[in-house]
């Protein structure tokens, strides 16, 4: 008898976006003549630059071609886009050799799978609110997870403090979903901690291109010694906006060695065995990402995403609410406004002002009481949402 | 400290294409004026259908243009090309609702990521000689594994016997390595053993489009009893030219439940957790692939390396050589003539003729003394290959 894995039990179901969606749906319906303005979303609304576009349609015309097909690509993906990701780190000042890069299909599918590559028996540092792919990857094992808060006291980003244990810890900075940014020292100090417990830290830098700030890293390899306690996983999605073209990459340092097994080595394995790489023409519209006309076509998207950001954060600053993120962040994580619940402040958002966004009890218990806009709508809408709740919230 | 899945240590590294690769390297210095033949390749060689390659463009410029842009799709697939897929089973008579498809970036990941949703201590039943990925990413959890033999007796298709036990069963029909296809009455056997057992079957359908033979099932599903049982995994690398592409699916049906679990349910978490669909772009690809223009274009490439089967059959008849495949397969595989062992023969025939091919040991115990020989190279080379192993062969 085929036994299943059990764990999938544990997985508590989200219902946090189709109850959004329920609710705004009723709304709607009670409301035909309200525009209702979605600040919630986590997805890119501007097209792909010319450029990626341009490459992409040569690409599948080289697929069409006898001479120019391609068949099985690496599983570790093509080194015309690897030694483009590898230059790529360089602007960061970090050196990262192209046999550490794995291109992928996107940094939820990497964060993921690596799961893989390390025994059930490791505890799991995760923190509290959290982007539910580390938990539920890990709930899918079995593995024990230790919680680490974010509240408002440490801005959202929790450091190691006394007495914690744990082998694996996942952060995301800037964060999904509250916006904050590590500084070089806080992410040190996560190093520091991993290096002494041999811990190993997997760093999703998926928003990583809206780091304007000089001081802060873009790339957990900036803080010394990171190369022997840290897998970083990226993403152009939010970059490029590639969320439905699916192109991320992973590094996976050399020098990362645990109980004498090479991760790099192991990873190398566990994607050969169980990834074909990823689509050549989508690697081709990944590698113009990384041409300096690429990068300019995508920086005007990502400036425009962070104007929006500026604009919220703005009008929060106006009305005196706390808030994390809308800067070097495209996520902006409030403080709910008169002691509201996430709920209570979602539902008081949409019928008094028409304005949807995501309730922070949604991303784990610390996200209670807190709530997330996002900067992916177009610049009108930004603008019109940030009035109504400029007018709701200031009205007597 | 972070402790590593062990179980890596215990997958075997293969050596054999590495093996392969130097061994024509070196012949090629050697004798610089002697025309190499590959006749070993597992990968296509023929360029994507043009309605494929427009279809992507015109979905790359999609992607460029505000008003078409997709972001995030859905991660089980799109509907536009879920329904083709299901439209695609009626014609072998198979009914497949369309949340019963997921799309995947290829067989190969979803065949090693299906381990996921069982529980490690199920025995799994794989046959020899086989494609490495089912045994590796088993031995990658641990499992314990029980190997059934293929040999010219059962013309490389195992079938159940008396005493056989396990939870999970990979079938691959036509098979890699060796072209054997299960007919109806074979595979009623495994369905009613698993059935009886309580088992999973994986059944991998990647070759389904070379079966010209119509009394042969092209699906699982084709046989009763076996949407209680059966997961089938299916590709567009052989069907369609995609090994550089990269689309797949796989069907878990609605009545496959083990121990109260939904198979259905657990593969739809685990992909929506682990995985975020395949490229826009690519899925309108495929789905061009369905239309009955496409399903033209490709129908024409089958075709080719059908008949290159043909002329490798022809000859090994007209040498009075065994071998399985063929027919209704691209590959075709056969017993060292002499009784000459796997490598022997790989040596021999690069020697001798120039021709390079896969020994048949590398795919297990059971392929020594065998030789895999592929449909995918050009009408010419495999001509030529086949007048030189001619020619060798009825020398005296």
């Amino acid at each position: 008898m085929a036994k299943v894995n059990k764990n999938y039990k544990n997985v508590s179901e989200s219902y946090l976006f189709s109850n959004i969606a329920k609710r705004v749906n009723d709304f709607s319906k009670t409301n035909p003549d309200k525009t209702i303005i979605k600040m919630g979303i986590g997805d890119v609304t501007k097209p792909l630059a010319p450029l990626v576009v341009d490459a992409m349609k040569k690409a599948a015309a080289e697929m069409g071609n006898k001479e120019t097909f391609r068949g099985y690509g690496p599983e570790q993906g093509y080194s015309f886009l690897k030694e483009k990701i590898s230059d790529y780190y360089k602007t960061m000042g970090v050196s990262i050799d192209s046999d550490e890069v794995f291109v992928s299909d996107g940094a939820k599918s990497d964060v993921a799978n690596l799961t893989d590559i390390f025994a059930n028996d490791n505890t799991i540092i995760i923190p509290d609110p959290v982007y539910p792919v580390y938990l539920d990857s890990n709930i899918m094992l079995g593995r024990k997870v230790v919680f680490i808060d974010g509240n408002k006291q440490n801005g959202f980003l929790p450091l190691p403090y006394d007495g914690l244990q744990g082998d694996i810890i996942y952060l995301c900075s800037p964060n999904n979903p509250t916006g904050a940014v590590y500084d070089r020292d806080g992410l040190k100090k996560w190093v520091d901690f991993a290096n002494a417990n041999g811990a190993v830290i997997l760093y999703d830098a998926a928003y990583e291109s809206f780091i304007k700030d000089k001081s802060l890293p873009r790339s957990i390899y900036e803080i010394q010694g990171a190369k022997e306690c840290a897998i970083e996983l990226c993403s152009l999605s939010k970059t490029a906006g590639f969320t439905g073209t699916r192109c991320g990459y992973t590094i996976v340092p050399k020098a990362l060695v645990r109980e004498d097994m090479s991760l790099n080595a192991m990873w190398f394995r566990r994607q050969s065995t169980k990834f074909n790489g990823v689509s050549y023409i989508v690697q081709r519209g990944a590698e113009a990402v990384f041409t300096p006309e690429g990068q300019k076509q995508n920086q005007e998207n990502i400036e425009y995403y962070a104007e929006n950001a500026e604009i919220i954060a703005r009008t929060l600053t106006d009305l005196g609410i706390w808030f994390s993120g809308g800067i070097n962040s495209p996520y902006v994580w409030l403080k709910c406004p008169g002691g509201m619940s996430s709920w209570e402040f979602f539902d008081f958002l949409l019928n008094n002002a028409a304005v949807v966004g995501t309730p922070g009890s949604g991303f784990g218990k610390c996200g209670e009481g807190y709530f997330r806009l996002t900067a992916f709508n177009t610049r009108e809408n930004t603008i019109e949402a940030m009035d109504r709740i400029k007018r709701l919230l200031t009205k007597k």
